[in-house]
């Protein structure tokens, strides 16, 4: 599967997914918490951007992460040793088929990962078997069809469809944000409530227009200029022209939104 | 500029307008909180969907409407009188060149009017012309453009592009929440703060699932099939299509997201 992640691996990409979730922690993470001594599987932790999030949040409680790279866990692992936090249990597993039995878990916590996979009901049935009843899923993700901008740019949007044409050419939906309630709903979990986070960005939020327009977002969609050229969906002066188009939303006089989704089901 | 103005004067819209105000008054006018005292310009006042709402939450001000309507005037002194408030002083006037002197109000508050002006910036320095120094101006305004939805529909984006066409064509700009910072920056404004409104919808909110997504923001569409196909924007059949599909949105697997854009800015 490590050749599907439409975002690569690499340490700039690594880099980029702190940033991010330094970033917008607050927005996303401000109302996660579980109860002290709950257990907590993080299902698809990656290099471990959202796993420093949840732990430091989350002191008291017992983490497990699971994720289909090893090579991912162990930068994981070391990025919660370098925060000086506890090591939670790494587990080299895949979504669909976990390695624990039914009902071992208090709460799941899946962030930015069903977009990456092709049969997202799939694995939240997988994932529902392994919470106990009455335990939650807390699901978040994005949704590249939320973005807008001033000053509006045909290029801009045309460089986001390509990432959106990429991920869904791996077999996964970078639109899946908006989804998030029919698909925690058809996956049998009750209860189902789901708040965006639109992130807004101004003049008046410098820190935001650089961590997560020029620095996360734009970094993001300039990652795939070789992949998106290669596969024709974009020539290189139209994909430039899109980039230099959103970083000049970041501007003294551009504005830039983004929705992020975050879902809560409950096992009956 | 009765005829220019792109949502049409009659009853029908009328009615949805109140619709719309009573949806989302919370949501829009939750923290628009004056002074008790002070006097407020209502610009563009229309039939008074959102006077309503302003008298009933800011009991101790003295408010004053203007509109360029003298017949949407009389349309909002019956509202008001109907919802048992006091009466408004209630001014025929146009935004561009206001009957009263420089510095005459505490505060002004604009609610989607900006959206159907060619110059929006001259009536925001008209405007800031007649509040004094150290009041404020409230601007809320939405964005068509900032609409997505589940399932996703190419006719429905289209029947809603027809709407942005056609209000571009009138002089106005259904895109215009997006850049309320910018335009109140450029406008002499000062301390400008935009703040998103996110309408989302699934079919765990279902009044707004009604009274937004059906009764709000597809019947606006839907009133505009006629000039949309008079003007070859679309053909009836892909038009029809665009609404079913929009009102597919608001059923048990769907979900409708819109963005309003709330700016309040001060006059130094």
């Amino acid at each position: 599967m490590d050749q599907h992640y439409v975002h690569g691996y690499d340490g700039v990409e690594s880099l980029r997914l702190h940033d991010q979730a330094s970033t917008l922690e607050d927005l996303l993470h401000g109302d996660t918490a579980y109860p002290g001594g709950s257990t907590i599987l993080e299902a698809g932790c990656g290099v471990g951007a959202q796993t420093v999030a949840l732990a430091r949040r989350n002191p008291g409680v017992k983490i497990t992460c699971v994720d289909v790279s090893a090579r991912s866990l162990m930068t994981a692992e070391a990025h919660v040793a370098a925060a000086g936090l506890p090591r939670p249990d790494f587990r080299q597993a895949d979504l669909h088929a976990l390695p624990f039995s039914e009902a071992s878990f208090d709460h799941v916590f899946v962030c930015f990962v069903l977009e990456h996979l092709a049969r997202p009901a799939r694995a939240l049935a997988e994932l529902r078997r392994v919470v106990k009843p009455n335990g939650t899923i807390t699901v978040i993700e994005g949704d590249h069809g939320s973005t807008f901008f001033h000053p509006d740019d045909s290029d801009a949007r045309a460089v986001i469809r390509c990432q959106v044409d990429l991920q869904r050419a791996a077999g996964g939906d970078a639109l899946i944000g908006r989804r998030l309630f029919p698909l925690l709903a058809q996956s049998g979990f009750d209860a189902v409530r789901v708040s965006p986070r639109l992130v807004y960005v101004d003049a008046s939020r410098p820190n935001l227009a650089e961590g997560f327009v020029r620095k996360t977002f734009t970094a993001m969609i300039a990652g795939i200029r070789s992949p998106a050229t290669a596969a024709n969906l974009i020539d290189g002066a139209t994909f430039d022209s899109g980039i230099r188009a959103l970083l000049r939303t970041s501007e003294a006089d551009g504005v830039f939104c983004y929705t992020f989704f975050k879902a809560v089901g409950r096992k009956a």
